[in-house]
């Protein structure tokens, strides 16, 4: 038994470790677990920002969520910046949607209609307009979207922010396994069981196994080059029906994103899907081939019926932050304040409240009617 | 000033660790120096012993060579294996070439001609013939040529074991940079000289500095993949004019190789190369998408002018065994044999007399008329 604390997270990955910190701030006392906090889905995640490009028509309440933190980026990175003194990475170039053909620039133009009605910012731009922006793109590139809105950060300098602002806050980290959790103690792989005046699991993927809340993992690859000076934003395409993005950093490095896949909790590498997304980064800058290959690997999204986020209390009285999906390094200012505000005793804001638990059963069907499946990305 | 040694070996790859431990053997004291031995070319080659399927025109003097060095591999692995305690990945379940095209199988056809009239032993197959063997292979598989005595060796199981054998024989390893070579002493980067009876460069690519010998690093690109049981042999093609070939191993790992690029020295991995060695290993293997990617490599072979080694007594004294170029691993047992005996005291044995150092000017042109560039590999 080790000395009780108001809160223990289990999972330390972009989500709890942002809880932890803001839950600190706030003056309760927290406890995180986790064997390798922020080896997870957010050590691999390429970390694009994107409520724009990536909006859906039949998501609009998800929608408001991801522009909602969005909007909270700013002021979240420049607190956290200052809080552990470390960069994380955070980009505001914008993001260059394009098109190869006429029915990609069909589709973009679409978009950017649905974009307008929603009265979000961007901009259809010719081939030419693309290429001034970014020389490297192909020649065949008909037209774009720019949307300066969308940004990015590098997860992994987000990530050791966060743990630092958090030691610094006073947030104890606990590198082991949670065995059993309850709503008022956590169990330890050794054994240890920690008392806790609140439960939040905020595990990612493996939260359904802690649970039983319907969820599962989705898999994706990413390839990590290094190239200063290759892109100046986040350039994205339809290459053969499947999106990819290419992600670059003040650093140097430069980020092809990403498969999805369903392949249960595997993490390897295969070689067709590093294949795949070299050749259809490839063909939207051809140049890339001259970069330099640091690394590929793979990570597992935290899937939910509806593939929007599970955030809010359940009825055994544990909280739970996860199925974030493709959107959990964007939606962690958001979520980690809406949970601080409910762990400190507050209610869930108006914002979160359409993704509470509540709206799923136990046998993993969907009862939101505003959050459908995303569908379009691979 | 460290104890004097018979032997001072600058370089802790392959060849400079197997000529350690021959040298331990017959009863002189050795030292090898090398900063992180066993790191070079050594761990990026993927360990094809094929002196048939790489037999060139006009190549006759290193064919033999190449030939000898196959020939004593059987009982060096044995030998080896025994001293060191430890397996080398030793497979002699033969290589086969392959065509995709009626040009490829022209191709194969006269190298299986010109092979029978050099005596060695080789089978056309037909494309049915070659999936019954493999049948991972792709249906456009034309034809193919089986090679039997084409064989293979894991580099990096065979450097650990030279390691541990040259250090249960007596030799030392000094993990530093040698600064300066004398034909009796070695020169550490931390100011010590280690006086030597004998002193062997052996530094692969970085030798011709250290000699003023011609030669220059030949960059190679090689991908290490997980897949037991996917391939029974090695399998080689050449697809759109560059060789790719694909070699499995007993602990189910499978490498693809290899580029050759003039790169100078850089051993950066590129996105281009890993894409084209993945494509056009898919080309003969489709199914190698399915594999897991463990890793992505390059290295430095050492270059000569005429592609052939470069082993003797330099005019200053000073014994040198490099320019192995893409036969390095083959040609180890061969050419520790005959440095062996060199630093014994005795004469480069006939079989190794034509590659002596002797037919090289300091310009970097050759005199040898029996050994020509290879030419056919990228």
């Amino acid at each position: 038994m080790t000395a009780p604390v108001d809160v223990a997270i289990v999972g330390g990955g972009v989500i709890g470790l942002a809880t932890a910190w803001r839950a600190a701030q706030r003056g309760l006392s927290v406890a995180v677990v986790d064997q390798s906090a922020g080896r997870g889905a957010s050590w691999i995640a390429a970390g694009m920002l994107a409520p724009v490009t990536e909006a859906h028509y039949g998501e609009e309440a998800l929608l408001g969520l991801n522009l909602d933190s969005a909007g909270r980026y700013p002021a979240f990175v420049a607190e956290l910046e200052a809080a552990s003194g470390t960069s994380v990475g955070y980009s505001t170039s914008g993001t260059l949607a394009v098109a190869l053909d006429a029915g990609d620039r069909a589709v973009l133009a679409e978009l950017h209609a649905y974009q307008q009605r929603l009265g979000l910012d961007s901009d259809l731009l010719s081939g030419r307009e693309c290429r001034t922006l970014e020389p490297m793109l192909a020649p065949t590139v008909r037209a774009g979207l720019l949307v300066t809105g969308d940004h990015s950060v590098d997860p992994r300098r987000l990530t050791a922010a966060l743990h630092t602002a958090g030691h610094r806050a006073g947030v104890r980290f606990l590198e082991q396994q949670a065995t059993a959790t309850t709503s008022s103690s956590v169990t330890l792989a050794d054994g240890t069981t920690i008392a806790a005046g609140s439960v939040l699991l905020a595990a990612g993927c493996w939260t359904p196994a802690l649970t039983g809340l319907p969820g599962r993992p989705v898999k994706g690859h990413v390839v990590r080059l290094r190239g200063a000076g290759f892109l100046q934003r986040t350039v994205r395409g339809v290459v053969r029906g499947f999106d990819v993005y290419v992600v670059p950093r003040d650093d140097g490095e430069v980020v092809i994103g990403a498969t999805v896949e369903e392949m249960g909790f595997d993490t390897s590498v295969r070689v067709g899907c590093v294949y795949e997304l070299l050749r259809d980064a490839h063909e939207l800058l051809p140049g890339i081939t001259e970069l330099e290959l640091v690394e590929c690997g793979a990570g597992l999204r935290p899937g939910s019926p509806d593939n929007a986020p599970l955030v809010g209390r359940l009825a055994d009285g544990r909280f739970v932050a996860t199925g974030h999906y493709r959107n959990g390094i964007l939606l962690t200012p958001v979520t980690a304040d809406a949970v601080t505000e409910l762990l400190a005793g507050g209610q869930l804001p108006a914002v979160m409240a359409p993704f509470s638990p509540d709206r799923v059963s136990a046998h993993g069907t969907s009862a939101a009617p505003t959050a459908t499946q995303a569908g379009s990305m691979r």
